[in-house]
């Protein structure tokens, strides 16, 4: 299916809006979830939180989103969080030179250029102004955090750019009360924000994005994870800055040196094992590997993980190595101490970070997921990421079905988000739970009254079967489930 | 237990943490959530989720946090979302003169007072700066949301001041695309901001807020709630502006005009349940009816739902009759129909709201369960709310042992929140378990080894009693469920 196909779908059934949609000239880059999207996010999240949380005994946290100028100093994000722009200088339309020439030429343009050398290759390239055609130079650059002032006295904040800053902020308070030695993860799902200069993407370039990130805090010393047995086997495959993919075992990886150590090539795995449990396939799942050029200075090693769909590679997760830089920058910023002890030794931890894009993940599963025939569209959702489990509807509404059947959905709230729906044919209230994704349908008839027996239709088979309505809730409880955490 | 020990007892077990704590000077009201407090917090909505949107079939949405301006100036904040504020000419520091009032006389200031005479009251009760000792005169406004610029061009836009706002602007949505007839509820969990000039209650007052909003939309006609049976014997106890509390039946309540209709009365109920069930006491609540002049001037009817606690009567929800003034704002600015048909007939729906506060809340359900003798703290959250529904702990670190507990800890894991904890002496491991609100332990021994039993003991009765092994999972399950969804 292509992108526009998935957002007109999300539109239609209430994943997503666009935010503030009713009002002309609402800016772009912000999206609302709907109530159907809003539980394929939560169910998504719920999957992290076991498989890669839970199973590993992380900490998770909820910072503030507002983070003080000192903050973002230690981090860097005042001095250089920027993206080139240009103004035309007639209407005052705004753009990325790199997008720009990108489109005009057809042909990536290099990383890290200076301002001039953009201001040369738009005149080269004859760049104009779409609006108004005149031509576009004084490439300038646009810091991408929000600014905000705080009290009357307006000190200087910005909205957090991505959410692990508050977990390196936090660390040790986390480290001295949450009695834990290394190595040890901490998790956070929120918010964070960025000022992009002319987000054209709809939801896969968002200015206020929903970020899963989890910083996996080690001793350099001793790079290795307690369960690195559970995924030593587990294959991997990277697309190397040259050449065509490669895939190997993680104890291969970690001896070709394709992965840094065995617990960044632990948690790569344990990274793909739950995109693959939330329904996206491994052979449509890389791991970029980033050129040196392409990977900030601090940075010992960053993988992409890219998932193919119908706008080419799309980078779900950044994956990096990130070294002592944020501890130590945040040590000496704040004159707190980030070492730790580690069996007797001082150590400043290093820290291996799996950063997950969770608008772009719904989005790459409802996309994979969806197909059908002519008119009909399925929305093959994983059943435990399906966003409600089953529908409940009566045959007619008469003779006592309507409270059968809202009887019977009463009593399956408890297990499972269920819902009823009385309007239309059978047939269409079938489509209308395909489309949202709705794994399973039961059908409260006139045989029910006799026999308390109910039809069960089954999304992907399209197949109906008589069972006991009694049994429904236990049978859909556990086609529905989980994944075990245990490795 | 007093506001200071339950922030110490926060902090200390990582509940919750002063953002950017490790900073010196970082700015107040910013607290970030720790392991405990977000699993408290998730549990909270959980519960929320159950016995308000999912038991009444509401839609739940997730609106980006930033708004336009023109949003926010259809709902009035940009003109009126103000608090006066007085800055020391000397030396620069800021105050709110109602507050500093308040400290100086101990008698409330009246509501809604102009500029000059806080200046002249400022001057009659020869307040000065704390800081310089100047008088302090020049009361001025301060509008309390969050202004920040989208883009190179910085359109005007703000952080939303209260999560409802999103709910408003996405009604003509919802309702087209959700298949809901009036009355419906849309609630939505997520984070507002404020920037207080001065906050300094800790929790309390803070500039970043988790707010959970339900907006209920009804035909003003026909002010009904389909539910209204299963609430109407409840019982809630009303604090009018003058004179002692009432206490009357929800029927009651509508009867004798204590309430605007039976819609509002059965909300008021559900949410007292809600509280009720997460752990505070009915005694301990009341619904603290607003006087005209503290409402604003579009509500119909507004009552504050505030608990006893150590710091007073406190505020945890804002519950407000907020009639067609959200959506036909919205509808004038935007252009946009915001009427809908019911039942034949064109209506701008109303709107009944319960706004609540779930950072009080969390410190509500903190300090009530707060107990304990001498050195000992037990917090006695209810079982469903509790972080942590089980810790494993080995009796001693050998013999085998370690790996049974470890193995038990690993089999619970699926079903339920438990950890597995080996360090100190059997005695602190309770210990701690208590001050963290566990409610059960389980130690496993040398008979565990033989006959596969172990001890189980639970938090508030400190009772121990041996049970399998195997029927453990299925006892705490029970016993930590929450509450069945069914009115």
């Amino acid at each position: 299916m292509a992108f526009d196909d998935v957002v007109r779908l999300a539109q239609r059934r209430g994943f997503f809006f666009k935010s503030a949609e009713s009002y002309p000239n609402s800016p772009a880059g912000f999206w609302d979830y709907g109530p159907l999207g809003l539980a394929v996010r939560s169910n998504v999240l719920e999957l992290w939180r076991r498989l890669l949380v839970r199973r590993d005994g992380m900490l998770e946290i909820d910072g503030a989103q507002i983070l003080p100028k000192s903050v973002l100093e230690a981090s860097g994000h005042v001095q250089s969080f920027t993206d080139p722009y240009v103004k035309c200088a007639k209407c005052g339309s705004v753009y990325r030179p790199d997008k720009l020439l990108e489109e005009k030429t057809g042909k990536p343009v290099p990383e890290k250029l200076q301002d001039s050398e953009y201001d040369s290759l738009l005149a080269q390239a004859g760049v104009r102004c779409s609006k108004c055609g005149a031509p576009l130079t004084g490439t300038g650059r646009f810091n991408m955090m929000f600014r905000l002032g705080i009290g009357p006295l307006q000190e200087e904040a910005y909205l957090r750019p991505e959410t692990c800053q508050s977990i390196f902020v936090d660390f040790p308070l986390l480290y001295k009360t949450q009695r834990v030695k290394l190595p040890f993860g901490v998790a956070q799902f929120g918010r964070s924000f960025r000022n992009e200069i002319a987000p054209r993407q709809g939801l896969l370039r968002l200015r206020e994005i929903n970020q899963a990130e989890i910083e996996v805090f080690f001793n350099p010393g001793k790079a290795d994870a307690p369960r690195f047995a559970g995924t030593a086997g587990d294959l991997l495959t990277f697309q190397p800055p040259q050449g065509g993919p490669v895939t190997a075992s993680v104890s291969d990886s970690v001896e070709r040196g394709l992965v840094p150590n065995r617990l960044a090539g632990h948690y790569l795995a344990l990274l793909l094992r739950f995109y693959e449990a939330a329904g996206l396939r491994r052979d449509a799942l890389r791991l970029r590997v980033l050129p040196d050029e392409d990977r900030a200075f601090y940075s010992k090693a960053a993988y992409d993980l890219e998932a193919r769909l119908s706008v080419g590679w799309l980078e779900l997760v950044a994956c990096n190595y990130r070294g002592d830089y944020d501890l130590s920058r945040h040590a000496a910023a704040s004159g707190t101490g980030f070492d730790v002890d580690d069996d007797g030794t001082k150590v400043v931890p290093h820290v291996f970070e799996l950063s997950m894009g969770i608008d772009r993940t719904v989005y790459a599963l409802l996309e994979s997921s969806m197909g059908g025939e002519g008119e009909r569209t399925v929305l093959s959702l994983k059943p435990c990421i399906a966003p409600r489990k089953v529908g409940v509807f009566p045959l007619v509404n008469k003779d006592g079905l309507q409270e059968a059947a809202g009887e019977l959905n009463a009593a399956l709230q408890d297990r499972l988000d269920s819902f009823y729906d009385e309007s239309g044919s059978i047939g269409k209230r079938y489509a209308r739970a395909d489309e949202s994704g709705v794994p399973f349908c039961v059908t409260v008839d006139y045989d029910t009254l006799k026999d308390g027996t109910v039809t069960l239709r089954t999304r992907d088979t399209r197949a109906q079967e008589r069972v006991k309505s009694d049994s429904v809730a236990e049978r859909i409880v556990s086609e529905t489930a989980f994944p075990p955490i245990r490795l």
